[in-house]
This record gives structure tokens, sequence and C-alpha cells, in this order.
């Protein structure tokens, strides 16, 4: 079985303007879409960051893989590496989205290829994987201070502006109603550490037995987070099951767990399978989260379970905006991950849009099943994918800035991280 | 696809009084041998040990598989600690191929869902591994002091008496001769230690381009391990490649390896996984000897190099007394391991017998390549199981204990570790 034939096809998916500690999301999200063919006639899907660098490494990488077989990893590696020099490694300068183009293009092949044996054996992905110790995939509700929406060319607004607690928890209480979330994760960093904590006890008062976390994205100091699990009952009985990227870098996380016992999680300080051992040493975080699309796809995710467990850390999933092809891979690694106890991120309920046959998968208590089908278990719509195709041609936008757009809503705003 | 039926065969193959610490080895080593039978008609292979304990869980795990999917690691798993309660865990009291019963029975029977998986599916097994990152797998020439053999009954000797620097050199002669291996370990902890010192650097001389081991199993004092170094050059330009488990635990091999820049490796004081992170703590080993056999399979050999990776530790290969599904097994595991970059270790040259179709492989350049059929890629030739099936019945050795065997050639042999 080789490989003939590689789709790269780059979407546009209208967003809302979401705030984290760089700004705030654009009017669009930008997705890459994979197709892959083999010589037997099967498709393997993928789904890929789609700002501009990725998508080059993509469309880069993807003549290279005729003649590849689906079964060979190491082949997959070595022809990303070729095709891509001088693009990976944790030295490299710029932020994670670009500097980790092999280990990105490399997972969203991965998937693609594993989709490929799942269907060729009429296997769920999960299968290839070690089997499922969890067929039903917890996730949490992903809460986000916001503006009210105000370019809405490409798409309306959700849940307009939410910058109180009151008005974060409103938003909590729709998805609620909505997903049955059992655990909140709030996008921490943006308004003044004392509103931030008041929004936290306020969801504490409304769900009191839900799981919640809060994630500055680096952007207090380690006072202010000392301070801050203070205000929160610190760790025993306390409101955070765990406490995500609170300070920037190694050695300020290491620094703020010396003086705390409420678990560190990140997505920001061990993002590299060189980086866990020095995690561990200067015991900088107790959670790291498992993303397949860039923890080198479902195999690597996997890997970092077992490195994780090995190592006697916990594993979470990060996400970012993302569709259906992603959400599969999610759950397939989330099942197949015995030691990623605790619920899954996802932005998904944050767009309205799919580009899989069937539509939007519909939450129960905050679960979804693992897809049964062979491989991914989801098939392209390919008309779906064909409309925000043309909504990524017509939006102009071709990469993500969210301090740029943070401009059109704040002219003065100044990116800070450490802000407070 | 579901499991119908599970053999378990206890075979004896005639074996030679090889020296170790402990002792010496008798004169039958034993082996099981896994037939797992599918609905669909396929028969997966696995070998495990065959002492008293390994087939005792062996068969006691092996009518409760009936009806478990070949894909359902996680199932296995649970299947296997039901059947064995109490039976697993790094603090049970007694030795490696007592307490690990349950590592050691899973990861027979995962070996053989992995046959079934490939053949399902027509691929070699190390394709079910992310594929193959080499296909020519080097071995080491595996070098013992030994007795000349006393009783004949079960099979003739290998090269009689070796006891002395220039005996165990001419041994490792005959074994270029007939494999063209590349690399030596010489099973140490026997003689004196100068003595052992002697026939490295004997071996130097007539081997100088190969890399050079010795394996005291923990019988020398940090001391003596100290001066062993000194004598063989140190590490720069040094005689050995590296220093196998020269002293015994965790606490005396970190003491030393504070002491010397000569990589450490064990196959004793790391052999579950919840041990790599407290030697990595106490840099106790630089390199982590591994082995399907007891590190949960083929898959968990492969976590075991992610994890090795990840923690900066080299990778090599342990051997036991084995035939050729384990061979088979071993070479898939090498060919599927980036980080596993030394010469594998093989008691294979010990014995003359082959329970596979074919017979034994021949060695060339002391290498052999992975097997290229289904699964395995080998089939099994039942008419030698019988053979030595019936042997083990006459043999009446159902037990490893080479203490015991050491006192029919030295009756006031007293097993002490460390001796020197
Ligand atoms: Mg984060
Ligand atoms: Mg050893």
């Amino acid at each position: 079985m080789r490989i003939t034939e590689v789709i790269v096809t780059p979407i546009a998916i209208p967003d809302v303007p979401l705030a984290n500690t760089k700004g705030v999301h654009p009017s669009v999200f930008l997705r890459a879409v994979i197709e892959v063919k083999t010589d037997t006639g099967l498709v393997g899907l993928g789904e890929a960051y789609g700002a501009k660098r990725t998508l080059t490494g993509l469309q880069t990488v993807a003549p290279t893989l005729e003649g590849l077989d689906p079964y060979d990893l190491r082949d997959l590696r070595r022809r990303v590496e070729q095709a891509l020099p001088n693009s990976g490694g944790v030295n490299a300068p710029t932020a994670l989205a670009d500097h980790k183009v092999i280990d990105v293009v490399y997972s969203a092949y991965e998937i693609a290829l594993l989709d490929i044996r799942g269907k060729e054996v009429g296997r769920p992905l999960y299968d290839l994987l070690g089997g499922a110790v969890r067929k039903t995939i917890p996730f949490g509700g992903y809460l986000f201070y916001k503006f009210a929406k105000q370019d809405l060319t490409f798409g309306p607004d959700i849940m307009g502006e939410v910058m109180t607690p009151d008005t974060l928890v409103a938003q909590a209480r729709e998805f609620a109603a909505e997903y049955g979330f059992k655990s909140w994760k709030l996008k921490g960093g943006v308004l003044h550490p004392d509103e931030e904590v008041e929004t936290l006890l306020k969801l504490r008062e409304v769900f009191p037995n839900d799981g919640l976390r809060i994630d500055p994205m680096g952007g207090w100091t380690v006072e202010t987070s000392l301070k801050v699990i203070d205000q929160l009952g610190g760790t025993a009985g306390g409101v955070l099951e765990y406490l995500e990227d609170p300070v920037r870098g190694m050695d300020a996380m290491s620094e703020l767990s010396a003086q705390t016992d409420l678990p560190l999680a990140t997505n920001l300080v061990v993002v590299e399978f060189e980086q866990i051992i020095e995690a561990v040493k200067k015991d900088a975080v107790q959670i790291v989260l498992s993303d397949h699309h860039y923890w080198r796809g479902a195999t690597g995710a996997v890997h970092l379970g077992e490195i994780c467990r090995a190592a006697g850390l916990g594993v979470s999933m990060h996400s970012n905006s993302h569709l259906g092809i992603s959400l599969a891979a999610m759950r397939h690694v989330a099942a197949a991950t015995p030691n990623l106890t605790y619920d899954c991120d996802t932005h998904y309920p944050w767009s309205t849009k799919e580009i899989i046959k069937g539509g939007r998968p519909t939450f129960r208590n905050g679960t979804l099943q693992v897809p049964e089908g062979p491989g991914l278990g989801v098939e392209l719509d390919h008309e779906a994918v064909a409309e925000l195709h043309a909504l990524y041609n017509n939006a102009m936008v071709k990469d993500r800035d969210d301090t740029d757009e943070m401009m059109k809503y704040i002219p003065d705003y100044v990116r800070k991280v450490p802000r407070w």
C-alpha cells in the first residue's frame, strides 16, 4: 500500500473575539484539511493549524509523500525533516505555532496515516493505539472573557460581551445547559486577578461539584500567582483542580511550584519530549497537556502518556480552535491514554460549523463517545469544506495575530507577559 | 476477531554450565511456547520463561483469554491482573523472574496478539510498532566462564571448560569465526576481578575495534568497580563501551556513577517503568536494557525507548536463554526502537535446538535480518516442540536454581553478592 496523492485545503471558520494574554481571537480561525490517498483506494483524513507557516509546511511536504507506506512512520518523519530543513527544534526563536513546524506537519500526516490503517483493517483508530481504556470522553467547558463581536461579515457573535464575573458565570450556565459540562476552564490573565478570582469563586458557588481550572498563559508573576492561590483557598479543599501556566517560563514555574502544593499544568513550558526531564528535575509542573497536533500525532501522544506515567506526572488535554476531524482524533487519543484522567479541553462550542458528514455531534453530560467506525470514524463533507475554503479565500486573514486584533478593540493595547 | 483457544507448552532445551554471580546454568533451560488461536483461523506465537512461577502464571491466565479481542491490550492487562492477584509489583520480595509474573505473562501474550494482528493485515510486526528504523539487527557475542559439562544426559557440552583468560579468548575466537560478532559481553563477577580485567585486556588485543562490555550482576563493590574501571583505562579511550550492573542496588549504582564517566547499564535496578525516574534523579544509570519479555511486550519495549529518549538515557537489549520465537520478537523490537543503538545481547549461540520451521538462522557479521513475513515472521515446528516438551517431562527440572547447580561443581559454594 502506497500513498498516491495528498491534498491540503486551507479553510477559515467564523470565530468570535475570545480574549487571552496575547490579545483576542480574529474574526476567523484557520485550519488545514488533509486528505491522503492510497493506491488501494483509501483516503486518510487529518486536520491541522491553517496559519501561514504550518500551511506552507504542509504544502511543501505534501508532494514528497508520494510512494510512502502508511505503516512507515519513520519514513514519514524522514520525509518531513528533509522537506523542511531548519524548521524544527525547541531552540528555534519564534512561538510554538511557528517553531514546531516539523512536529506539527508530521503530526497532521501521522493522523491521516493511522486513519488509513484503521480503514484498511476495519478498526477504530484507538485499536491501533493499544485499545480503549474509556469510550466515553469527558470534555470541560472552555470559558473566555470576550468582547461583543464588531465585524459580523464572516459570522455572528456567540453570547455577546463577557467582561465581568457575572457575565462569565452566565456564559458557563449557557454552556452547562447546552453541553452538560462537569468541569470548567477559564482563560485567565485578561482581567485584573482579583476579578478573575471573583469569577472563579462565583463559578464555584454555581457549580459546587465541578472541576475548575484557570489558564493565564504566563500572564502572572510568581507573587500574583501565590496571592491568587491563597484567595482560592490553597490546595486542600481549594477551588482549583489545577493551575495552568500561571507564570512564564520553566524557571518561574519551578519557583512557584516550590511554594505551593496546587498542581501546576502546562502547554507552554513542556511542548517537546526533550523538555519533560528538565521539568521533572526542576519540579516545574505536575501535569502536562497532551495534544496530538504537536506531540507527534496520536502515537506520540500515547508515548507522552507513558512518559508522564513513568515520570509521575499527570496528563490533561490541550485544545486550539478546531473542527470535527480534530475532535475525532482527540477522542481516540483520550480513549487510548490510561492516565489522561482530566476532562479534555475543547474550543468546539465556540464555532458552529462542521466539515464532517452528519454535522456536529451532540454532547451528553459534557461527554462524547469515541467514534467506533474504521480509522478516525469520520467522513469528509466536501461541500462544507468548499464553503469554508471559499471563506478562506475571501477572508484575507492568512495568519493569526491576536495582538493585532486586540488593537481593533483597544487601540492603545500593549501586549505584556506577565501583565499582572 | 476473538480468541478461542490458548495453548501453553513447557519445553526444556539442553544447556551448558555457564557461570554467573548466582552460580551456574543447569543442564537444561526452560521455556514456554505459546499458541493463541482466533475464530478467524489465525495463530499467534509467543515464547516466555518456562520456570515454575511463570509457567503457572501463563497456564492460569490461558483459559481466561477466551473471547479477548487481539487488538485490546487493555483488556489483556485486566484479564492478566484479575487472574493473578498479588503476583506483580516492584515491591514483591523475590527475584525478577518470580516477582514480575504479571508483566512477564502479559508480555508473552502481547507478542502473540501482535503476531495475530500482523498476520491479519499481512504486515511484519515492526510495522505495528511504527515501522523499522533498521532491518539489519546487530548482536554481540555473549561470553561466559564455564565448567566442562558433567552430566551429558540431555545434550553435549559446547567448548568445554573455560575458566581462564586465555580459554575465554579462545571461546570468543570460535564465536567470531562462526557468527562474526563485532561486540562482546563478558558475564563477570565469576573469577577474581584481576582475572576478568586480564580477560578483557586480552579480548581488546584480539578484537581491537570491537565493543566490549562486562556484566558482573552486582558482584562487585563500588571500590572494586572503580579499580576495575581504572585498570581498563577509564572512560575516554578505555576498553569498555559500558559497564553493566557492576554493583548491587540503585544507591550503590548511583554512588559509583558519581565517581566515573563510564556509562553504567542495567537490567537489575531498572526493571519497571516506575523505577526509571528514580534512576534518573539519582543518576544511577545511563543505559537501560530493554527486553520485551518483561517490559510489557513489544509495545512496552517501544515505550521504554521513548521514555529513555525523553530522559536522556541510552537503550541496549537484554537476553535470557531463548529460542527462535523470542529471537524474532527481539529483532522486531530492535528494528522499531530508534535509540537502541547498541548491539543486542543474545544467549542464542549457547544452544543448538530450534522450534521454528527452517531451523536456526545464520548470522552474518554478527547480524540477522528482521523477519519480513506477517507478524513475527516465524512458524512453529510442532515436531521440534514435541521433542523438547518430552525432554521437559523427562528432565524433572521444573525450576531454575543456578546456586543449587553450582554445588554440583563446587560443593562448598556459597552465593555472595557482592563477592569481590
Ligand atoms: Mg494553556
Ligand atoms: Mg545483566
